[in-house]
């Protein structure tokens, strides 16, 4: 076993503080990656707390993770020593179901195994993520990293990223087509980066009147200030795509009115609570609603690989994992520019 | 003027009775059409008790008219007397907005004129509808109606056949699918048999036990008694779409959980309260909730076409125009198997 280090919590009451656990000796298809970086995802708050109903503890958090290879199994085909290498949200899969067939691992039908507050293949080993010095992982799971971007910046496209790349691709956000996006905080300002970089008419809708500068400077070339309903009427009928990156509770009926016939408003992270849905503001327009989850892991190399391209990353604050806990309550207030990143050598 | 005569309703408290008005004189692109029958549509109901807010009195209902023509406009080009005719749920649209273009007159930017219950394009003349003896109609919004079908059960075919069949060929139902259908009335009966038509495995969900026999004679191939929740557990991620007729409140993540990844439940009725949506039964398998709307006439056409080819047509009770009001209390408990169709001879 590879002894590793970390943060982690042990109940949802507990802070994070340093743990000390195993990694698995890797096997002839796995890497043994050295964290360099990890993003701070919102679902990271959600998870230590419990909030989802399913934590499963101790709880070593993180699934925006940036590294370099230590070691290669003896079949690992597409890594090699100091390769720099990426783990999102995911770690395995059942990879016979048609969904994994089509590399849609992310909608895995006997379930995927996430990097950490899972079990590993045996059932029975929980996964821990990457607020830790090491991640021993299959190779298939695994993503190239391009060293043209800052990797601290790089991290949090393999969640932030790819959940907000993946609904912009199948819903075919291009030129000539006008996106928004909904929030402006670690999803929200990756969406309005790439749907940018992919063509579209990017609007950013925020509460928020000081984003509005921010916003624009992204890549959105409009802000609409939802405290204002006659912003809403300004815009009516006149989305393709709308990227609902919001968890609070909104009126949907606002939104949905603002979309084109035959658009569609997409959500992405799960409101605390229902929403109202009147059907009428669908069908007089053949409107749609729909969600998507993160990414497969083709798609994920390939958004990865289109933001090096197109020299796109993450605004982050780098901080040392001694401040994670203080991370934590400044993003329950919002004050993060757009997301945090542990500097994993300050272990 | 053309003396016309038919049932209507002069506020929201009484019945329909005779009444006598005018059709304007047949203009050089209209016909003017002798109407045989006209179906007894549920939006009738509505509209005449005013539950949708937007009565305009005094009404002449009924948008499911088929009948002859009596006599054609110096210009028509695509009727003759005598020929057989069909008029459903709008006589006119702008012709002009990307939708007109595009053939989907029902989603006409600029409002579509309805068959009844609105006003012409001089925005001031009511439009009356088809519990009448003949209507006068531009012939680009007339359908070429065949003669193997019996004219009665032909009738509904001009609302609650392409209200189904529209949804059904834009998401695709086809041989190798299964589909859904919620509600057996006189939309869902359509619904059961143009998808088997089209070669869909189809799957009437009912609250009514005594349905099922009905429904499996009509083309589905299996029934679920949605009382039972465990049947839904049953039919868990399988169907590719869902076409929903039901204007009750549901429980819709019970149905959004039968849907395969990227399934769509479309909403085809607008139900009298919001429905409560919980955007996790849409993330976690990229599905979709979307509505539809009725049908522009090429499609109108189309399905009518393939409605002759594959002899289909409505289950439907004939009816004298007397027994309307009944016909109307019938259908507010259900007693009605599909639709009832007035016979305009009993006028």
């Amino acid at each position: 076993m590879i002894p590793s280090r970390g943060y982690a919590v042990q109940n949802k009451n507990t802070p994070l503080s340093p743990y000390h656990f195993q990694r698995r000796e890797p096997g002839p298809h796995d890497v043994l990656i050295d964290i360099l970086y990890c993003g701070i995802c919102h679902s990271d708050l959600h998870q230590v707390k419990n909030e989802w109903g399913n934590a499963l503890y101790p709880m070593v958090p993180g699934h925006e993770i940036v590294g370099k290879i230590r070691k290669v199994g003896a079949q690992v085909t597409r890594f090699k020593e100091n390769d720099l290498a990426g783990v999102g949200c995911l770690v395995d899969a059942c990879r016979t179901c048609p969904s994994c067939h089509q590399g849609l691992e992310q909608y895995c039908e006997n379930g995927f195994i996430s990097t950490y507050n899972g079990y590993e293949k045996d059932g029975k080993t929980l996964t821990f993520g990457g607020y830790s010095d090491c991640i021993v992982v299959d190779e298939n799971f695994v993503l190239k990293i391009s060293d043209k971007l800052p990797l601290s910046h790089t991290a949090p496209l393999l969640c932030a990223g790819i959940t907000t790349y993946s609904p912009l691709i199948h819903w075919k956000a291009q030129k000539g087509q006008k996106v928004g996006v909904m929030g402006l905080g670690g999803l929200g300002h990756m969406a309005v980066k790439i749907s940018n970089a992919l063509g579209a008419h990017t609007v950013l809708f925020t509460h928020s009147a000081h984003k509005e500068k921010d916003a624009l400077s992204l890549g959105a070339k409009e802000v609409i200030l939802t405290k204002d309903e006659n912003a809403f009427k300004k815009h009516a009928n006149s989305f393709d795509l709308i990227i609902n990156t919001i968890s609070a509770t909104i009126d949907l009926g606002l939104y949905l009115e603002t979309l084109k016939r035959e658009g569609t408003l997409v959500f992405l992270g799960v409101p605390e609570h229902e929403l109202k849905l009147h059907p009428s503001n669908l069908i007089f327009k053949r409107r749609n609603i729909a969600g998507s989850l993160i990414g497969g892991i083709k798609e994920t190399q390939e958004m990865l690989d289109f933001c090096a391209h197109h020299n796109i990353s993450a605004d982050v604050e780098v901080i040392p994992i001694q401040k994670v806990n203080e991370a934590y309550e400044r993003m329950l207030k919002g004050d993060v520019k757009y997301r945090f990143v542990i500097d994993m050598h300050t272990l």
